[in-house]
């Protein structure tokens, strides 16, 4: 029974959501910040990130709710990056996905408190699971800090924001998009992969099929901001040309980037061929990341 | 033999400033962040709280060694919270023991993901320790996450901020330090323990020890504001009064005061007598804490 890639995403977006506030409903910590981390954790998006953590225990033929938790782990991670990236002192944005950022909302110093609250409790989720392995959740930790921490997303934000305006070469840009964006996008897979207890082998293969389907994320969402529509992606188009800043299409052409996107969504099908397992879904979520049009 | 605590702490702080940034040095991570990381970690302060986690060891005669990658990480831990609670949009310091807060070198942007990279990695420190078992990896991250995050330090420092120029009462002044001091004090005490293998009531007694423990050093700190010497503290004193903040002197007057905090002493050493192992040092440690002048 093939599943379609859409339907998986919308369901699964659905259980993640439904989840997801149960994390943090429930603490003991004053009202402002718990809605100031609901708020944003509700603030909807693709999920994607979580939803590649199910697709990988789908694949494996695995139970999905052992994933539930570390995919809204990830999530958290996710949303308190945003958080902390639409501050005044880094990007200073007053929107996204179309509602007031969350330091508009509930002021800076609740906004970076929140974002610190959802970073330190994601770890608590991984660690709190029973039903996932004790060697499995340190594995997931330990390979979390590397995607999340200063070698992974936020080194890549900070590389970002160093280069914001200056002319970068193709090695310095895919540096920010290997660490700002590929890295937690790969933890997702590679944490699915782990609860999924998926052979040593498939586990490496899946590392570099991360890679490159992360990449091949953030080249599309280059693409997508010269050629995308404002009304499907919920924010105005144009932007990084307008800010100068260096993307693969400013430095590839966007026959180039193009080109470069296709090969990375290549080479990562090519590595599903090599797994131990059927891959139908993770072959699909290729095509809707290179072809996404939000 | 007896140990002095005064010695202790002068040995002990050597080690943790030697090891503490061996965890950071080696990351693959842009060379500002890595500065900035390295510039509050090196600050100096007086490593109590690692302090703690060894002196829980050398209590229960294990090798301190054990203890090291988490004092690391705890006080990984309570320098993110300095470089973050040291924001223009939070306290706004420019100076921290004497030296220009991490904004103030760094820029706010750098100084927001310093912290955020030193919360992260404070995870790996831990659960990347070969010397500790697993169960006891897990253990130690599930109540690191209780006392760091929404509902330990990251919820006491919002109650800390939105009670500020308010009158608080004392129960709202003892949810603000219980949350925002005591509970990564606390953790201090309960990592060494559960290092160590203490035995599981022993664990249940240093956990009201370590609460006693945190709020006397908290009364001690507002006397300190007081009476203390501004040499000795290495920072002015009156600023409580100053910005009019609510401090157990000004809720129960100065006598009130002390005599809260003899009574916070007099029952952690109580509770240490009902340990199953000598306790000299720790109640060295609560005569430091009840007359320290810095």
């Amino acid at each position: 029974m093939n599943i379609n890639v859409n339907d998986f995403l919308i369901s699964r977006k659905k259980k993640i959501e439904e989840a997801l506030p149960l994390f943090i409903s429930d603490l003991s910590t004053p009202q402002s910040i718990k809605e100031s981390m609901l708020y944003s954790l509700k603030a909807g998006g693709k999920r994607l990130r979580p939803a590649l953590v199910l697709a990988l225990l789908h694949t494996y033929k695995k139970p999905e709710d052992i994933g539930i938790a570390t995919a809204c782990a990830i999530e958290m991670i996710h949303t308190y990056s945003l958080v902390h990236d639409d501050l005044p002192c880094m990007d200073d944005d007053d929107l996204r996905r179309g509602k007031p950022t969350n330091h508009k909302v509930f002021g800076e110093a609740i906004a970076v408190l929140a974002g610190d609250g959802l970073l330190t409790q994601s770890f608590s989720l991984i660690v709190d699971d029973p039903a996932v392995k004790a060697e499995n959740k340190l594995r997931l930790v330990s390979e979390l800090v590397k995607a999340a921490g200063a070698e992974g997303m936020v080194g890549g934000q900070v590389a970002d924001m160093e280069g914001e305006a200056k002319s970068l070469s193709l090695e310095e840009l895919q540096y920010i998009h290997e660490n700002k964006t590929a890295k937690l996008l790969g933890f997702s897979i590679l944490a699915g992969a782990i609860l999924a207890e998926a052979p040593e082998e498939d586990i490496e293969k899946l590392r570099e099929f991360s890679y490159h389907i992360g990449i091949a994320f953030q080249i599309r969402d280059d693409i997508l901001d010269i050629e995308g529509s404002q009304d499907k992606l919920g924010k105005p188009v144009g932007s990084d040309t307008l800010n100068e800043k260096t993307t693969y299409p400013s430095i590839l052409s966007m026959q180039g980037a193009k080109e470069k996107l296709q090969d990375h969504i290549k080479q990562a099908k090519e590595l599903l061929q090599h797994l131990s397992t059927k891959t139908e879904l993770l072959e699909q979520f290729c095509d809707l990341i290179a072809k996404r049009d939000h």
